[in-house]
């Protein structure tokens, strides 16, 4: 259990925590202004937070390390990523929101195009929309395979997860995407003896799999990747004592969120507003909110320096809706740093910005941007501080002996 | 032991350090002045030692967590509290000075009133004073168990400890005083079975306690807590090399000091001024001097915002008698944070001044307060890097490798 020392500190409040987080948040200059694509947005309302409260900027996992998005979010939520490895397929398989139970077997699943010799012509099958996929998914889902429950469920164009069922099943399996075309996809194989049977029983399934897509023009054969089972975490009801609750549009975040205890709270539309306003409908159910905005992420791996910043813009603009619930703490943060110059993940700490009206110490501070979180008040420190020093300022801990 | 990679690398030195700490010297800013007790208190001595030195913050404990003084204390002198972990009777019997060894099982005990069922009417005998207190503990003192040597010394009004000597003792016994009134105390429980002869042994002395004080008017009864036995730290001499001394008014402070090998120094009086002369007619007899200033602590618990300030500024103002002895290193610091508009306790980093006029490496702060304490040179760091810091500047540590 990561923070074996909290739980006999913590008591009842009925302060309640938001934690906001943009995904992929850090970046880094701009060569011609000089700032990043925070620093470079217009953020009024988060300017007014940064001098009311405390900057800082956090490391995700460890210096010099890209995280993906799941360590980083796991890293947030309070988890050492080194320590608590979670595979994809499980992921995948609770941010659709399947019935995912320990000792199941989860895995990603890709449509793929194989040519006559059963030789990987696309990985993607052309990237077939939903509406195609769709039925599809649900021909796999009439696949049965003699002493397991197979679930199938749809995720998005070519990708969908399965979850098998049954005694003794292990995880310890090879993916069978070989992440290349011009070859065959591999059989499942079993990378410890007590897989053996598990990576038999996914063959099967793959063999029936391409057997009822055979007619298909393009999605004729599937992959699977990232076999894993429910690595039971601790949850945040007992870690943290928190009732926590999740706003995230996309499957993988809302399939961390799920692991850790957060239920997921449905809304409608994808802009940061409607994410707000979800919030705001759920508030009084939960003490803790984890929000999560995509799109920072997205348009930095785009490239889009503009977009990012604008997308930074856009959350700023909703905030109002957030601050008008009186949150006790919010948080403002990303995962990681995804600078729109190097259109990916990268290891740069991440600014961290701390609200607390009733407890926040503030620092010099007044913006909220890459610069100003290094002069911040809260220093550089590990992403997994960020829970601790919630509770603290939700008035969530008692004092630590006497 | 703490930091086990120091033993080898310390070297003999005349360099003397003074760790001075101002109990629960952090603080929140006004609202109306945006400045802390320390920030708002004139502090010309301690301005240009950081206009000289180097700030930088703490973190006592873990973030977030806010620390009791024992195990904020235990941080500062370079033992991690949730791996040290000292009963509260340890502090008591060793802070009073008593001869507490291992193995022995120390307690703290209030004297209370009970009515004539032997249920507690006040569970502090109405805060007897000293001079109506120490004739019943030297009534207590003539108690006599079988098996067993029992020493007793009146700590303060109703307060006092109680030591109990002999073969396989155990200090897993729970409290007897029921944290309220309208109750009788509880008996002395074990907590574990190798407890309960101690636990016996406790009861056959409570019992003869409250026989003796039965014609009491107020104390007539008696609660024991905290049951401890030396916790067998290692000392300041084998961990640091140093020969330690501890200035300190409150039996508590005095107890962790010497659990940790410092020599107490007695003083009379109570102002910075008399703790600061103790250290000066004890300066040559010691190459280390934890000195401690309570009232930081008492006038923020008190809500005293301008009495926090006005404690700070005597310590300020009694500061050239410390300088007058030209100590090699002098680190200014607290505790914890106590924020006066809290009342309490808090988890919020602690300023820290460094002063070594040969080998410091001054920053860019020219003032002692949170503030400035966030962006000075030594950064954010955990308590307990004090010391092998402070060893560093009185070049008592000598390379590490070649």
């Amino acid at each position: 259990m990561p923070f074996n020392y909290l739980p006999p500190l913590l008591q009842e409040s009925d302060k309640k925590i938001i934690l906001l987080v943009m995904d992929g948040l850090g970046g880094l200059p701009d060569k011609a202004s000089g700032q990043t694509e925070l620093e470079a947005a217009q953020t009024p309302n988060m300017d007014r937070l940064a001098a009311e409260g405390c900057l800082g900027q956090t490391i995700p996992v460890r210096p010099g390390i890209t995280p993906g998005s799941g360590p980083a979010h796991l890293a947030l939520f309070g988890y050492d990523p080194l320590t608590y490895d979670i595979g994809r397929g499980a992921l995948s398989a609770t941010g659709v929101g399947m019935d995912f139970k320990p000792g199941d077997v989860a895995a990603r699943g890709n449509f793929c195009s194989l040519d006559k010799e059963g030789v990987i012509t696309d990985r993607r099958a052309g990237r077939i929309p939903n509406e195609v996929a769709l039925p599809l998914v649900e021909k796999l889902q009439g696949i049965e395979i003699p002493g397991v429950e197979v679930m199938v469920r749809h995720v998005k164009e070519y990708r969908f997860t399965i979850v098998m069922r049954g005694e003794g099943l292990s995880a310890e399996i090879e993916d069978t995407d070989p992440q290349q075309t011009g070859v065959p996809p591999l059989p499942a194989k079993a990378a410890a003896p007590e897989a053996e049977r598990s990576a038999e029983l996914f063959n099967h399934w793959i063999a029936a799999a391409w057997e009822v897509l055979a007619d298909e023009p393009k999605a004729n054969g599937v992959t699977l990747r990232g076999f894993a089972t429910d690595p039971e975490l601790p949850k945040y009801q007992q870690v943290y004592g928190l009732n926590p609750a999740c706003v995230a549009g996309y499957p993988m975040y809302r399939g961390v969120a799920r692991l850790v205890g957060m239920e997921i709270i449905e809304f409608s539309g994808e802009s940061p507003e409607d994410e707000f306003k979800a919030v705001a409908k759920a508030w009084k159910d939960f003490d803790f909110f984890f929000v999560h905005v995509k799109k920072t992420d997205s348009k930095g791996e785009d490239g889009d320096f503009e977009g990012k910043a604008k997308i930074i813009e856009s959350v700023d603009q909703a905030l109002p809706v957030l601050l008008d619930l009186k949150p006790d703490v919010l948080m403002i943060t990303g995962d990681h740093s995804t600078p729109s110059q190097l259109r990916s993940h990268s290891w740069h700490p991440v600014p961290f910005l701390l609200w607390a009206p009733a407890t926040g110490r503030p620092d010099t501070q007044t913006q909220f941007g890459e610069r100003a979180c290094t002069l911040g008040g809260l220093g550089t420190f590990p992403a997994t501080d960020t829970m601790p020093l919630a509770l603290a300022h939700a008035e969530r801990l008692i004092k630590y002996g006497a």
